[in-house]
């Protein structure tokens, strides 16, 4: 709170988080008959449509999500919550819903930070909340070909303990690991920790099966295919508008004997990015490779503890570092390259620093979330965005979303780190802490994400979401990164698996 | 030739190629007006009708297409070829078509083996092909973000040259490299000879720019994204009925300083997939790795040369290696996993042959497509067929096409190797051999590859294709494996990005 309240300023007394009581939670606006279309579907027991249910299910965990929470009268919430059994039950829940003309919203994790799960109504008179939990079965697992079915309400902890029973690992540990499902991961292209070693999740689907109104569709027979376009990429990152995804087929591996995590200090942002390049365009990346910017650096060695900080600085001022930015690396199995990363490295001038920060960062990989509660009980406004580009253009990117947070916001600390390296380019992901706005919360961050935004979409200058997903922050971005022609082929997409438009209505900009 | 006609029996008669004389072409349907259209979007000298510029681009390499050079009538020949001379020429030839009514058949290498190139005019009255011969330009290149931008009609010998004086390379080597272009490796989802290491095409390809009907569409900002289904993956692969792809950018790399081919002999076919799949689920495939079934490996001894085949005899005899399955690895660069790969092969049992093979299965590389010709006019019936399955499926998949492929041909030879591993799966490469049937040599064939490809299909027992592509051979077999949600959803697709129909009218079953 010192450190933060010298770079950022006074903070105001804060709204706490309202009480359920709090919010008026509209009457529900289902039609009898479309309710008794999804009992028939689901059965009566699994058609929710208590107060709390459904303000369980209004909305995901964006900071404006968490303002929501705490100012009420802003959650859009669903009439009502349907949860069906397996697969044919969602089919029949789509079916019901086009048959009375209800949106669905596909619900998993609930920790879309983009509005994907917003309960919109779109032109329907009624919108339910899809809610996947009871689709949590490990299916099939094939040890020979390397692959498990899953249904798609799975939760990152739960596919683990599942695969562990056959010594098998997914090893995709998104931030939102804890809740988010597998039929989210896919739906949302998401990325997780690991990805330098076991590729976006993306990369890992190798099968697909969706409800869509327009029938089952069930896509991924081989491991690469030349039959036509590679539609198993349309339905992932599809964010529910084109069909619920039901079940996946996920490459797996087995599970790393040892985990080994390390941490290093680069010299300079600028030196930090280019040491990861070499590692990337060498083939020396670690399962885990991220390096935080100096502000980024600061805050961990300040917050995160675990690690003795006055030493440290002792020794990196022996060393001359004096711009340091933290190096993690986390190493699964036997990690043959991580001799020649080391290296590399030492090449580099890379400070060692042993396992102690990578084992804190391992230990509160999954927590940055969550004190997101504290930090709003404090009166701090507190978000991350993030994008990425191609290697000759990231410093530019850095430097214009930093440009235009400050000039958005007053004295900001902006802090970024690079989680997701390729041989072509990488991802920025920024953390903003501000003083909140007591009179304006909403307004303050929305311009601030504004800028940001248009500082990432401005010529192509990178992608508006690396790992995030669109959503309904993210929509009006999309046209400038996939053209006319790519917003006409997605609404023709959409109309053909969805010719009502039943589906997830305003996401992806649908 | 003793060989063969012991396996396949007594060869008869066969037609030799037809001279161009030969060939009736039936005069160009193209409007005047269409005509004029033309000439003014790329200049009179780049709108070609005479005949011979017609029956260059009248259809691709399919062995049914080289039988339609052998016995005219069958041929789909253009009205026009059009050879504009920039992105920009082909946006206005794109134009010109849809305001004329006449159908697009984009022409790069006309390597096509499934009909991806036949000049048909759908419900059109005329069609021309638009031959992508002049945009032959290395744009740019990006050297930090190891990118390059090609114009698609750059072929590959010359994409490596353009390259090379950089010190870099792309590493994309079908058997069609010789004479396909860039533009078609990604509208066909090509995979090259070295695909273990360099990926598939697709993966290499950062970046698109077409020209539609409903306008130029360009794709790619950033390594990766979450931003929607990824559109990218619907533009490769389209084959042209989407647009007209005008620029790649790929991903290259520095040249590597050695390649080092060499040999190996696995016990048997079911031995010789475990041991692939070994190395591709331990990481330790080799840049290039292919691997023949006993049949390929006795005429790849008793025809390519290069090594003694009677001192390897004994030398295999002595190893008591009574099925041999010869395994050619081809190693770019230092290939730090090569030691653990040997050791891994070691203790699977094969037997090392040296370099010898590896550098003969190098310098046949390209040829085996020219040998039909050779073939064709001693009688045979001569093609090849792919596919790809999980590992858990391949040896199941192996014996249908090949039973299906005995059961539809006479006393056939056929040979098949994988030359694609992936950790999840791989490919399967048929050639078959058989004697030509004098009275239907059309027939014959097509029976056949009805055989297999309904072999694949079954069940999802396998991909149609794995990098041939569909264009109108397999157009057929898309429903089963994309579905119809799929078939929809691509129709849209098409509908949207070329309302009026007139880009490659036929291919993709659009």
């Amino acid at each position: 709170m010192r450190w933060l309240t010298r770079r950022i300023g006074p903070l105001s007394p804060a709204a706490p988080a309202a009480p359920a009581s709090a919010f008026v939670v509209p009457p529900s606006r289902l039609p009898a008959a479309a309710r008794a279309a999804l009992v028939d579907a689901v059965g009566a027991g699994h058609v929710l449509d208590g107060e709390s249910e459904r303000l369980g299910r209004a909305g995901g965990m964006s900071y404006l999500d968490l303002l929501r929470r705490r100012y009420p009268g802003g959650l859009a919430v669903p009439d009502a919550v349907v949860v069906p059994g397996d697969p044919d039950e969602v089919q029949r829940v789509v079916d019901a819903c086009v048959a009375h003309d209800v949106g669905v919203v596909p619900f998993g994790g609930g920790t879309s930070v983009v509005g994907g799960v917003a309960a919109l109504r779109g032109d329907k008179a009624a919108v339910i909340a899809l809610d996947l939990e009871r689709l949590d079965r490990l299916v099939s697992v094939d040890r020979t070909s390397r692959l498990a079915v899953f249904q798609a309400g799975v939760r990152g902890p739960d596919a683990q303990r599942l695969l562990a029973a056959h010594g098998l690992t997914l090893g995709h540990v998104p931030q939102s690991f804890e809740r988010a499902t597998l039929g989210g991961f896919a739906a949302t292209r998401s990325a997780g920790q690991a990805s330098s070693g076991y590729g976006r999740f993306e990369d890992m689907v190798q099968g697909v099966r969706l409800a869509t109104p327009s029938g089952p569709w069930r896509l991924g027979v081989a491991p690469a295919s030349a039959a036509g376009p590679n539609l198993r990429a349309l339905a992932v990152g599809s964010e529910g508008t084109l069909g619920v995804i039901t079940e996946v087929t996920v490459r797996v591996r087995p599970s790393p004997e040892r985990e080994r995590y390390e941490g290093f200090v680069l010299r300079g942002w600028q030196h930090a990015t280019e040491v990861v390049r070499a590692l990337a365009q060498n083939g020396l990346l670690a399962d885990v490779t991220r390096v935080s910017d100096v502000d980024e650096t600061e805050v961990t060695l300040a917050l995160k503890g675990g690690f003795a900080t006055k030493a440290l600085r002792r020794y990196l001022a022996a060393r001359r570092v004096h711009e340091p930015c933290l190096l993690i690396l986390g190493w699964h199995g036997p990690a043959p390259q991580r001799a020649r990363a080391l290296r590399l490295l030492k090449a580099a001038g890379a400070v060692p620093l042993g396992r102690a920060p990578g084992e804190a960062w391992r230990h509160g990989r999954f927590s940055g979330p969550r004190q997101r509660d504290a930090l709003l009980d404090l009166g701090v406004c507190v978000e991350t965005l993030e994008t990425a580009t191609h290697w000759s253009r990231l410093r530019e990117l850095y430097d214009e979303v930093r440009v235009a947070l400050h000039g958005a916001l007053d004295r900001p600390v902006v802090m970024c780190h690079i989680s997701h390296a390729y041989e072509t380019g990488a991802s920025l992901y920024f953390t903003v802490l501000a003083a909140r706005d007591p009179h304006d919360p909403f307004g303050q961050w929305e311009r601030a994400k504004r800028a940001a935004s248009e500082a990432i979409s401005e010529r192509g200058r990178g992608t508006i979401t690396h790992h995030h997903a669109v959503g309904v922050d993210h929509a009006p971005y999309l046209r400038a990164e996939i053209g006319d022609v790519g917003v006409s082929v997605l609404a023709a997409a959409k109309q053909a698996a969805d010719p009502k438009g039943v589906l997830n209505p305003g996401k992806l900009g649908l």
